[in-house]
């Protein structure tokens, strides 16, 4: 994105977990949406015809994608509607009594999930995690022997420690013992490939602005044999499934995104780890008392684009780490962007027992971040740390 | 719009009510969002800063043309979640055991209500109306001398006839019998004055679309002394009003729309009306047999921007007229765009018992059409009941 030079000051990216600049030819075919072509998907005329051609033309695209089917997916504003979508329609439509999740979960989840079992008295387990954030299968297990009516809400690629979850394995578990399965896979939708004809999970999510697509628009995927409600109520768009006019620039621009995304997945999977790697051994090098949060080290069994660093305990850095990135031009993350308003830690990092006398950064990665960019900021750290 | 040449088909959209074409300018202020400042207005850093910053902006502008606080203004993905998110929170926050609505409503109003009541036990009351769509004081305030806690939700511009409710009456009513009070405002922010410092209404909502700015942008007013609960939960962003990361793009676009709207407002009141009038005027003399839903052909009580068009009865045309149109290269409506998708006729033309061997269309205008696609309409519309 941004190159290095010595009169500039640099402007290094490295928050692609939060949020990843768009695409430029995303914007190309936006743009006609934002201009000539702007009837109403839902009109019936010519103006309405025009965008709703384009409309089930992009839900097909993106089915077509993930190996599903169009009436399986419906246009969102984003991950999180979405999530709040699944997981409120699936507690309705099943008559949820016991719902299990995981302490490392996205807020979009764990605060709907806390929520609604809260307010109609449903049992909520939590999973056991390790001190690198394992979830436990065979305390999935143990609880799902629950004759109940169980939800179960476990995310694919944790957006904080990047440890990935073996959805293979936790949908087979939850088809035995007849749970209905959502997971959060915003970190993953557009990095991993999805084949939803033979994964068997009941919804999941996608969230364009994480795939170099728009803000403002995702996806919920529904396994059609597994009809939930809408949490959008009033016009009958998208099947009854989310009332309100279709955002259609952006579900074009999303449709687009994922395309670009998977066809070329292999190859930006290979690029960005491979930039994921190099910035972990020079940061080894240049500070070998570095260590890393959750999986996020092991390259096998995390998000390549991310990678959570805890950092020696240093007085001049203490609780600024990230504010003397900043100075230097480079954005990172000390947890979700989702919470910093909160203002309070990261509840992932505190949930797997991170040592609070060091100093925690995640730097996520994507397709346009250099080896230079990771040269100039690993040369930073080590300034900050000497 | 679109200009009519004797060679190429016309392309005329006088369907303004559904959707309106974007400025121009809109999209100018929107370019930079959807480029290189692509940030997460949630993150702390440089990136995340700038949208922020322009997050905070647009809130304010849009809540001074209000003459709102910041405070009191929620970015949504629409018209429809703010409608859903007031009156849910609504319902949740003062415990309400008494809705009174209109039978005239929009469904993103009217059947959130309708599932609310069913689903919590809660008295429905819809209020009476004539047969040109007025609803009756008296019959609200005898409904609000209830004592239990009441939610009043009555649209000030309705989306098909037209008709202008007085909301300030029915504030003042709602103040005094303790009633909270929501109103779908979709159809008149941006096309009329409105001052939140002086009108006693705890809830109204907007949507960008619906003034020539994006879609899948809008916002909820909420007034300050009246909290209540977020639909979407999730982050904290919004202040917890609602989670999922800001479309800041849209944002700053809507924000730049309604300053464009309300700048312009007196002036474009004045074309628009006289585009209307001249609408009305050669269609009378056209097809004298015409008559006018609702309260659409009053000047003075209802839209500016819309008419509804009762037509005389015609074998030829009956259940054709739009599809006669869109042959012509005139978009029309028959109702509401959200309600296409059922393929059912206007829940708004039936309740006021319109005359089913006549058929409607509404034409809806914006400051974008022309006295020449005017002519070419009530040409066409002149052949086609000839």
């Amino acid at each position: 994105m941004a190159e290095v030079s010595m009169s500039d000051q640099p402007s290094i990216y490295l928050d692609n977990a939060a949020t990843t600049p768009m695409d430029e030819r995303v914007l190309e075919v936006m743009l006609p949406y934002l201009r000539g072509n702007f009837g109403n998907p839902s009109s019936v005329h010519s103006h309405g015809r025009n965008t709703r051609v384009a409309l089930e033309k992009a839900r097909k695209e993106i089915a077509g994608l993930l190996h599903a089917s169009p009436g399986e997916i419906t246009f969102t504003s984003g991950g999180t509607e979405a999530d709040n979508t699944a997981l409120l329609g699936a507690i309705a439509a099943y008559e949820v009594k016991h719902i299990i999740t995981s302490p490392l979960e996205h807020h979009a989840v764990l605060h709907v999930l806390q929520q609604a079992a809260n307010k109609n008295n449903i049992r909520l387990s939590l999973l056991k995690v390790d001190r690198d954030g394992r979830i436990d299968l065979n305390d999935l297990e143990t609880l799902l022997r629950d004759k109940d009516s169980k939800l179960v809400s476990l995310m694919h690629g944790n957006n904080e420690i990047g440890n990935i979850a073996d959805l293979g394995g936790i949908a087979a578990l939850c088809e035995q013992y007849h749970a209905y399965f959502h997971s959060d896979t915003v970190q993953t939708i557009g990095h991993y490939p999805f084949d939803l004809q033979n994964l068997r999970i009941d919804a999941l999510v996608g969230s364009a602005h994480k795939f170099h697509g728009p803000k403002g628009v995702g996806f919920l995927y529904t396994r059609k044999d597994k009809k939930i409600p809408a949490l959008i109520t009033g016009g009958s768009q998208e099947r009854n499934m989310r009332a309100g006019t279709e955002n259609i620039a952006a579900v074009v621009g999303m449709a687009r995104a994922l395309e670009i995304a998977i066809e070329n997945q292999e190859q930006h999977q290979k690029e960005i780890q491979a930039l994921k790697q190099y910035f972990k051994d020079k940061l080894l090098s240049a500070i070998p008392e570095v260590s890393f949060n959750g999986l996020s080290a092991d390259l096998e069994n995390s998000l390549y684009t991310l990678i959570n660093v805890s950092f020696p305990p240093s007085e001049s850095n203490q609780g600024m780490l990230l504010f003397h990135l900043d100075l230097a031009g480079i954005s990172a993350s000390g947890g979700s962007a989702c919470s910093s308003g909160a203002r309070l830690g990261s509840h992932v990092l505190q949930e797997i027992g991170t040592d609070p006398s060091r100093e925690n950064a995640r730097f996520s990665f994507s397709r346009f971040n250099s080896r230079e960019e990771i040269d100039y900021t690993v040369t930073t750290l080590k300034e900050l740390y000497n």
